[in-house]
């Protein structure tokens, strides 16, 4: 089996290797507009062979992986649809999932049947073909939404192929992908880019973070990512992300009014019913990690 | 030196062992309701003498700490009025600090000169006097907001003893103290709060908990802290707090509208802003906690 890696970084480097070391690939060519990228990669074992071209990689592919930033994705499937052989199975590694299939429907209107989104849940702050890396993914979750186009046996060679890694394979559709998403991740995201941006705004803000200590750590950690990943991630998953935005609103809207009646009850409510899910989830996640 | 600690748990009992392990005090009384606790105190050596009546404790009193939570210290101060010595220093362990400094006048009238509100920076999910512990407020930070009325000799005590006990001592005003804590730990705990509550109203809750990960669970983290504890803490700093709340209201509207406009610009300038401060932060948090 042939896999054509677009994008050699965490996502598609750890992919190749956890693939090679699993026997299911003969053949890994990577693609990438770094030369020197290429080159490590090559040097690292992470790949067999490097091209500047995706239109030239894809010829000979059974299966390709495009691991760039989803902003980049509609450029690579306009460049790449020309050249795929009819029976290889194009995947990805985008964080956003309604957005790709897009992309997908608008760039690859002939090869939908090959075509499995999906989104491995492993990340990191590292990036470039040094890091990728063995184990990246055991035991943790890819979600594949294939598309009502998707052939049944290229959906079961993509979860085949992520199972083979290590990981734990969910489906569910792109539209559930992204809801689901902008509920645990995105939103968090935007509410700690904006709870620190608020305070820098603030006359007493050196004085704030001076004081500012373990709780205020952990709830702003995510306000450290990276803020164009964050930006495009926010604007791909747009819709989803305003429907929770909205919602968080809402209840804060109504604490808000709580606080302000001195409605202790009502308070106590909301907190005991929120650190009682927050609990229960921590056992869960506990279980899951253990 | 005779202390009295109304309140014989984690902030209380710590203080008292630190003391006396310095040698400032040569008697510890401690008050409260649970006869349990209190013969737990002496015998673990926290206390000298457990006392169930704080108007007797207090006749022979040099120091008065009251750390009882905060929504008890009305009926405490009204109970200890008629009986202070006159030289007598009353201190507390509130984390709100305006509610205090009312009680105090409300109750307190004629002992003002001896009155030191103060915050010791040191929480735990343990309570009673078996949590008490040596070298609690090693390098921990305490906030002293002396009111004007308060004898400079009085809050120099407060200090020493603080400083006695291994803290870093900072003094500002009531107001000032409770703007801060309303900016960096209790705005945080509502919006941890509303945000997992958000998540508990939704129809897909289990399929958003069984994807969320560790920027998931760090940001809720503190909405697993103690819901009553938390609405009394709000409610005591509820000026303050809907000034942060409205500030932070005002952030999230704004990029709701970025996101809305699809203003890449804007969302990438705020996101890049909050990244630089957090980081600031962090690199600040690890010095002082070096």
């Amino acid at each position: 089996m042939t896999l054509v890696v677009i994008g050699v970084g965490l996502i598609g480097g750890s992919f190749a290797l956890a693939l090679r070391r699993a026997g299911r690939v003969a053949k890994v060519i990577g693609v990438g507009r770094s030369a020197a990228n290429l080159q490590r990669a090559v040097e690292l074992g992470v790949i067999d062979e490097a091209s500047h071209s995706a239109a030239e990689a894809v010829r000979h592919a059974d299966v390709v992986l495009v691991a760039t930033p989803v902003g980049q994705m509609g450029r690579v499937f306009a460049e790449i649809a020309p050249y795929l052989p009819p029976h290889c199975v194009v995947t990805d590694g985008g964080s956003t999932k309604s957005d790709v299939v897009a992309l997908m429907r608008s760039h690859l209107p002939a090869h939908l049947a090959g075509c499995v989104p999906a989104h491995p849940i492993a990340g990191s702050d590292l990036s470039g073909a040094a890091a990728a890396q063995y184990g990246l993914y055991d035991n943790r979750r890819i979600v594949v939404t294939p598309l009502p186009e998707t052939r049944p046996d290229a959906a079961l060679l993509v979860r085949e192929l992520w199972q083979a890694c290590g990981a734990r394979v969910y489906e569910m559709s792109a539209a559930e992908h992204d809801a689901v998403f902008a509920t645990v991740s995105h939103l968090p995201h935007l509410l700690a880019f904006a709870y620190v941006d608020t305070i820098v705004a603030k006359a007493d803000a050196a004085r704030c973070f001076d004081f500012a200590a373990t709780g205020f750590r952990d709830f702003t950690r995510i306000a450290g990512s990276h803020p164009e990943m964050w930006r495009d991630i926010a604007l791909a998953n747009r819709d989803a992300l305003l429907v929770e935005l909205d919602a968080f609103q809402a209840t804060l809207a109504a604490l808000r009014q709580e606080l302000v009646a001195g409605d202790a009850e009502a308070m106590t409510t909301r907190f005991e019913r929120a650190r009682a899910a927050r609990q229960q989830w921590q056992q869960h996640f506990n279980r899951g990690n253990a």
